[in-house]
């Protein structure tokens, strides 16, 4: 089988090129003598690829002051052609069965400088790394964070578009959700949508239906949906660019009991509030408290037990977090998720959640279905 | 979205206890303070837990001398609910947002001994982690391949359904491998055929059509296939319970060229050698060399790129690998693929890859579909 998952990149070349550049830079700015990446978001984000690996090394090379490499597999070479990396023209360093390929990226980078890996890069590659280097390993994510949090024009629109197909998933949630059928058929009939819609494939499919929505984590169960459930729906995958959507709807099968109409209800201010809270220069923790402090002024803050949201992107969660009391600055182009709950223990559990882009006036919100309490027939 | 996946173990609490308590005998023997497990294959094998996880730390705390600790977010610990974990009764140390996660697994290990962690984990939580050691982190893979290397009776089991499912999907082929297809349009038959047959997904799927084939890595393109063409065919997938089939055959569409017949002949002899040769005390070496041997003597040795096989189970690629010259000796219950390839540059390649199991007797098969080139109307 195959180490390697070819795939068009999602933008010219010259965009990595340039994402590279900057990466080098924040890097010198660090005091790092470079960074190395594996496959994964990081990858996929500075040089379009999305390789995926298993036990034999890929990784690129990143010097702070030089000309990048990449430390590849002799197999996965042919992979790489018309690849961004390819069209770069940087470096290869092929490798085969039998030698040391960590020996080859200490060489690479050297071995007296700080180095930082990417968050995905795994035990069984950081472990001999971090023995070629006589600094401690630090992560990379402080000298790329600030680079990934900005979406440019084209990630908000690849963004835009899984938030549009997500919408189109959800607006044909009344046809899917009906009486009758346990968690696990909806759950089924939902992920073929998200794939007919435009997405790559159903990466998360949660239904929770009545006491099973209470747990925010709960994914699908063989519980059959009955008449008055209210149930959470949280789902989305990755457009083909790589972008993922991630959108909640709360539903209710028949008409709702007043406690949940008037709870839900409160949570849709509060996920309204936290979205017109959100500007540049506001932090996580505000868009945080925003949600967290409506909820407690109607008693519900021991009902909402996670944080806001989370950053969204090449990964479903990545920075900013938007949790209590984060001093993190918002500003213009990052994306992140508005999602507050109230988790009723044994009764039901309802969230709200829209992909919001930061601009100039405010919050940009990608998913348009309608946001309360969705009775259904 | 969700953290985990939650999902059935595969086999009794038993089962596990009893792994746990030889890992941390292992553990003990290598002079270990303990083992930290994240979400992954060594997780599954260990505790049967199939939960995935994102930028929350789950690890399981296996220390040498004393009872074992899950450290997880509160978040998640509904999904442990009936898992073996849960029935094992192992403490859990639940975390919320805001908690410092390693400094809980460092006060669970201590920062006196040596700690190895499992090759999954990620950076993102390797090098917080490594911070709470006054060691460096080693690799808990020479503690736990010796345990995950030998299969069980009941792992067995598992790695011959899976095979039998993907030889079912072989049978399928001349439904699917047809001349005017595209490799992207039989590839995506072959994946429905896949689940179909009784695997969860479709983890990869090679179609290498006439010079595509050539590159051992080739996934699937949109050449179009033509009569006359060559094609390997290579893939697999995860059954319900874990573990995994892999299964290469090579195919003809329509009548082989005399070079393709004579030289895909000699493979088939040079697989046949391979698997003949797989006996308890012989060596991975040994394997390789038999099918490198034979075809060496025939002038293919330039077209055989890479190594004869991997060992397979709760991963597609895992211990033992079979290598040039390794002297990994074969034991009763080790599990892996024998495929040696010969890959002529520009014209086409061919594979031939089946599972087998080392018994008292020698190799057992676990895919039986035809092994020589198989002619398509």
């Amino acid at each position: 089988m195959s180490d390697t998952t070819g795939a068009p990149s999602a933008f010219p070349s010259e965009v990595y090129a340039e994402r590279l550049r900057r990466a080098q830079h924040q890097a010198a700015a660090a005091g790092l003598a470079g960074i190395l990446i594996t496959p994964g978001p990081d990858l996929q984000y500075l040089a379009g690829s999305r390789m995926t690996s298993f036990e034999r090394l890929t990784c690129l090379v990143l010097p702070a002051d030089r000309d990048p490499v990449i430390v590849v597999p002799r197999l996965e070479v042919a992979a790489l052609r018309g690849s961004p990396i390819d069209e770069l023209g940087i470096e290869m360093r092929p490798w085969v069965d039998g030698d040391d390929p960590y020996r080859l990226v200490g060489q690479t980078i050297g071995n007296n400088g700080r180095v930082a890996v990417a968050d995905a890069m795994p035990a069984l590659h950081l472990v001999p790394l971090s023995a070629q280097s006589s600094h401690p390993v630090e992560l990379a994510t402080p000298v790329l964070r600030e680079l990934r949090m900005i979406k440019d024009d084209a990630e908000i629109a690849a963004l835009r578009a899984a938030g549009e197909a997500i919408d189109r998933v959800h607006a044909r949630i009344p046809e899917i959700l009906i009486a009758g059928r346990t968690e696990a058929a909806v759950a089924a009939d939902i992920s073929a949508a998200i794939v007919e819609e435009g997405h790559t494939e159903a990466a998360f499919v949660i239904v929770g239906s009545g006491p099973n929505g209470a747990d925010p984590h709960h994914e699908v169960s063989s519980r059959v949906i009955e008449r008055g459930d209210v149930v959470v729906v949280d789902i989305g995958g990755p457009v083909p660019v790589g972008y993922f959507s991630d959108c909640t709807r709360t539903y209710s099968v028949g008409e709702p009991n007043n406690e949940a109409t008037e709870k839900i209800g409160i949570l849709e201010e509060a996920q309204r509030a936290a979205v017109a809270a959100v500007r540049p220069g506001a932090t996580a923790g505000d868009i945080d408290a925003a949600a967290r402090d409506h909820l407690a002024a109607h008693g519900l803050s021991d009902y909402f037990v996670h944080r806001t949201g989370h950053g969204i992107g090449l990964s479903v969660h990545e920075e900013p977090y938007i949790l209590s009391g984060s001093n993190q600055t918002l500003r213009a182009g990052m994306a992140f998720s508005v999602e507050p709950g109230v988790y009723l223990p044994g009764k039901w559990g309802a969230r709200i959640e829209d992909i919001v882009v930061v601009s100039d006036d405010g919050a940009v919100t990608l998913n348009n279905q309608p946001h309360g309490l969705t009775v259904l027939p």
